[in-house]
């Protein structure tokens, strides 16, 4: 019988579960005060669901503004939710993210929402905000790539399909204490306590998806675990950048060094000439290196290195970018 | 690369999620003025869904409560919605349904709540109840089984993973003007013109559900149809509960024939005696048959005949059946 056919009720998926579960928690070194479940609808429903549940009466929520994700999430806070921009760096086209002295919390907030990796724009925190309020971490796309400190947060939540899965499936790490501070009367699977109460079964969960997220963490036990991904990430981001940055200029990054992103890797090409860079993503692509056009809504060119990534591959793409720059483009 | 590798924004995927979709259509008859669309949390999410976005100032949902799965459903209606029960057969133990001239229909509901299928109750609707709200189905447990005449619900939705697929997709077919009751100022992941709008694809989608859920409308159109289907099913559930009514007594079905489900056929074994039904679970499982104890709600027996059993499983279950009766259990 495959996982696929199997009951969700089933020893053998409790035990799929249970152990999906255990390896997130070793990996990641999650202090027992803090559950661990998978939910659905994604990093998205995040949105929704953390100011559902964590929001205090007349206690805003703080958000770091950074790029596309936090703006979906203050999209879904301006549908009535107190909130307040603490910082933002749109005036920059989000190139870098906030430094300490630009950002302004409340005194009072509920939660201070934030995005650890934008993967639009190529930005990654390396040093955590300090705050007084809970952290909310959006850590979709930078999870399990490098160790955390996890009493760090109030909260972490991710979508499965970057680094740790397929798509259908969202971890989310939570203080306990925290996950009480929802109403009771509030839709039962749109509460945090309902899945920590049972074990992320209350309802059929994504059975194939949690398997899966089991087989990554394995593979990533294996290989030696979170610390070892990290030096391998490192390796994969040190190729790339040094690649641009010792292009004389041909390649350019928008970021900062001290904000730049380990997951995704943003870049220009001939200073941005769009002609060129079409140019790039088509013969990349038929170099068998797909998917380097940037998102639509920014441009140029994107890479993106997550775990399952392999350094042959960056190695790979960066004898190409070598190439088609002394050819000129 | 696989699909669960692919970009959702990719043609590639693209092609899959639209070809999941017109299959569906296609095998349903779905008319051109409703949308299909593949969501996230299972039906559970669709009893907090359907209020949301349906419900009309001051006018009520009407419930048609008939076992486990509506009563959650009321169970979400009751954290603040206007809501009234238009029949239940409670007091009967929801052993079958209610007749015509027990339901007592609201003069201006909002819409109408029931459940196609009744799982644990073993019970489904053959003649669709008449009203003049728009009609919801919880259709989760035997949608793809028999033709349906789709025209007559304003709302269809199922948990992918009785009859369509893996666990983690939710198909929901809605009449486009009532998705056009939501208030555009709800959570945007929990509206239906969200999903209508983006053909599901506003946020990262179940990718490798919606691929498996094509490939099995795939199959059921090379097996000749839902036509064909149905009279697999048909053959499956006259079988087993020619089994049960030729027992002499031995095997009883609570459920009177008019009301009684193709799809989970609940059976009590000597009477109700627990402990031969215990005995029967056990030695079923030790012949391959595993499975067979009813909801623990219920007690008893109880064997599903989703669109993926064989005939030769069920031909395997009543030989059991038989040989269990001979030997006195």
């Amino acid at each position: 019988m495959s996982v696929m056919e199997m009951s969700h009720r089933s020893p053998e998926f409790e035990g799929i579960n249970a152990d999906a579960e255990s390896r997130l928690r070793r990996l990641l070194a999650i202090p027992g005060e803090y559950a661990v479940i998978f939910v659905q609808g994604g990093g998205s429903m995040q949105f929704t669901m953390a100011p559902m549940n964590l929001c205090l009466p007349g206690k805003p929520v703080d958000v770091l503004h950074t790029g596309t994700w936090t703006a979906k999430a203050i999209g879904e806070l301006k549908k009535g939710i107190l909130h307040h921009i603490a910082a933002s760096t749109e005036s920059e086209k989000f190139a870098r993210l906030p430094r300490k002295d630009e950002m302004k919390f409340s005194a009072d907030a509920s939660y201070v929402h934030f995005c650890t990796n934008n993967t639009i724009e190529g930005t990654q925190w390396w040093q955590l905000p300090e705050t007084s309020a809970p952290l909310v971490a959006d850590m979709s796309s930078d999870i399990a790539s490098k160790p955390v400190d996890v009493s760090h947060f109030g909260m972490i939540f991710a979508g499965a399909q970057k680094n740790l899965g397929p798509s259908g499936a969202t971890v989310v790490i939570i203080r306990k204490d925290l996950a009480e501070r929802a109403d009771k009367n509030l839709p039962t699977l749109l509460q945090y306590r309902t899945h920590i109460k049972e074990k992320s079964l209350y309802h059929t969960p994504p059975t194939f998806a949690i398997y899966i997220i089991g087989l990554v963490l394995e593979w990533i036990e294996n290989l030696g675990g979170v610390p070892a991904i990290e030096r391998r990430n490192d390796a994969k981001a040190k190729l790339l950048y040094d690649a641009i940055d010792t292009s004389s200029g041909f390649y350019t990054c928008p970021v900062p060094k001290s904000d730049r992103s380990k997951m995704n890797v943003v870049f220009r090409v001939a200073g941005g000439d769009e002609s060129k860079e079409k140019e790039f993503g088509k013969q990349a692509a038929a170099a068998g290196l797909v998917g380097t056009p940037g998102h639509r809504s920014v441009g140029g060119m994107r890479v993106s290195l997550y775990n399952a990534v392999e350094l042959a591959s960056v190695e790979s793409l960066v004898a190409f970018m070598h190439e088609f720059q002394r050819t000129g483009g």
